[in-house]
């Protein structure tokens, strides 16, 4: 498989921010032949207006059939029956990924469904904003961004390679975990400071909140992002991010001692180690 | 004092990020016709390059001679021995006011020093970002942020009006507050989010950090700033952020339970409090 793209014709099951975009973005480099989309409820007008798809179904069978690649953009809640339901419509040379934000339950899911009928490797690309749903799409959404690819233990070299070509053609850097580092790590930078921004929100009152400022702003903007979706998240990697969280909590306690004993030196040593890690995160080559 | 601009004179007493950005500003809003610039060390000569003031001089005395209207930017930590230092040089007509991120120490500060001398309003503009210094320096700095002033109880109108107006020419949306309810406020939104994103970076593993997206580095971005700045920041104002630090521990423990007992309703209801006031936050008028 030299020449993958353009794929005879991609699916997407999903039109969220996420599969929404990657729709947009396939379009736009030309990605694939045919488009089939798989979209419901109020969303699938809207979509069907945009005109980016040759098919756009309610049928999630209907989207898939005589696909090369699907993509699946979906809630974890959604995925097992919606897998379940395309298992008989699928190609056997399809190859399928996945856009979770947790890893471990979205390969048992996959392996579940698909194993002996599909192949497969999970994907999360790092990508999003606090605004969710196909009216904030874009086709420019995964540039420049990281995309953690998670293939099962035996996972085909051909498999791999498409899953890995079709995300740089996106735009994005790639990196390869497994499923279970891939959690740990994104629960450090992505679930938990989630978590700190809603309770930070939440914490605030009206009168303080009125003088905020771009610094609260930029602390607080993911904390406006959908709850459903992020519940799902927490909880469904919610180990992981009780280690991040008693890692972050030791370094707050700290902290908090050495203001009430109103010495500096553990409140200072934090801030000094805090910029020169950030400073140095601005600077990694991307 | 119905036209009190331009100044004859405005004198501002440091150039990092804020006084450097408010001599930008009253020149590109023609705020004054002679601008004095006190500055010393490194920073002198770039601010001389600028050609922005018609004196810059490291004598603070020097810079405040016949000055209408003083600014003082400075460290709370230098800004006792320069006030004692420009006492003798003051017109007594003179208004000063300062942009200290904690205003009772500030306000103390400025009563020991000017009580009799000349008269003063404390002001904060809430603005900034994580680099510092006058290279970072810019005259649209304050476009849009809130200007919270600190009147001292028996405020002339006079002063505060001039105080008032300047911020406003800057761009500024004003607020008045008394000291302590600033300092409480301002705990809150500022100084206890920057120890959380402080606390944060420096919990997490380099591995982690490889593959950190957009959220990360938003709800991190004020951890990159001057760690002697805000190690002052956070001493001045300990009594307020460690009492913001116990309500939002509060509401993080309680999250923090109910992911450990993999029940949903509490994490669910603070991401959905959270998104809520944080989109009413975005949608409110500026």
């Amino acid at each position: 498989m030299s020449r993958p793209f353009p794929l005879s014709r991609l699916a997407v099951l999903g039109s969220g921010l996420i599969g929404g975009s990657v729709a947009l973005a396939a379009r736009r480099h030309a990605l694939c032949r045919e488009l089939a989309l798989y979209s419901r409820g109020p969303e699938k007008q809207a979509v069907m207006s945009a005109g980016i798809a040759d098919l756009v179904t309610d049928d999630p069978a209907e989207a898939v059939r005589e696909a090369a690649f699907v993509v699946v953009a979906l809630p974890l809640a959604a995925m097992d029956s919606i897998l379940r339901t395309i298992q008989v419509a699928l190609d056997p040379k399809v190859v399928v990924t996945d856009t979770s934000s947790v890893k471990l339950p979205a390969m048992r899911l996959l392996r579940r469904n698909l194993e002996g009928r599909a192949r497969w490797v999970g994907s999360h690309p790092m990508s999003g904003g606090e605004r969710s749903g196909f009216a904030f799409a874009r086709p420019d959404l995964f540039e420049g961004a990281v995309a953690i690819l998670t293939p099962p233990e035996k996972a085909e070299g051909e498999a791999l390679s498409l899953v890995e070509t079709f995300w740089l053609a996106l735009g994005c850097r790639i990196v390869h975990l497994t499923a279970s580092e891939h959690d740990r790590r994104v629960a450090a930078v992505s679930h938990l400071p989630h978590l700190l921004a809603a309770a930070l929100v939440c914490s605030v009152d009206n009168e303080a909140l009125e003088v905020a400022g771009p610094g609260f702003r930029d602390v607080t903007r993911i904390a406006a992002a959908s709850p459903e979706m992020w519940n799902e998240i927490l909880l469904a990697n919610r180990e992981n991010i009780l280690l991040a969280l008693r890692s972050f909590l030791t370094y707050l306690e700290e902290a908090k001692e050495s203001l009430e004993g109103g010495t500096s030196s553990a409140v200072k040593n934090l801030l000094l180690e805090a910029s020169q890690r950030r400073l140095s995160f601005d600077q990694r080559p991307s």
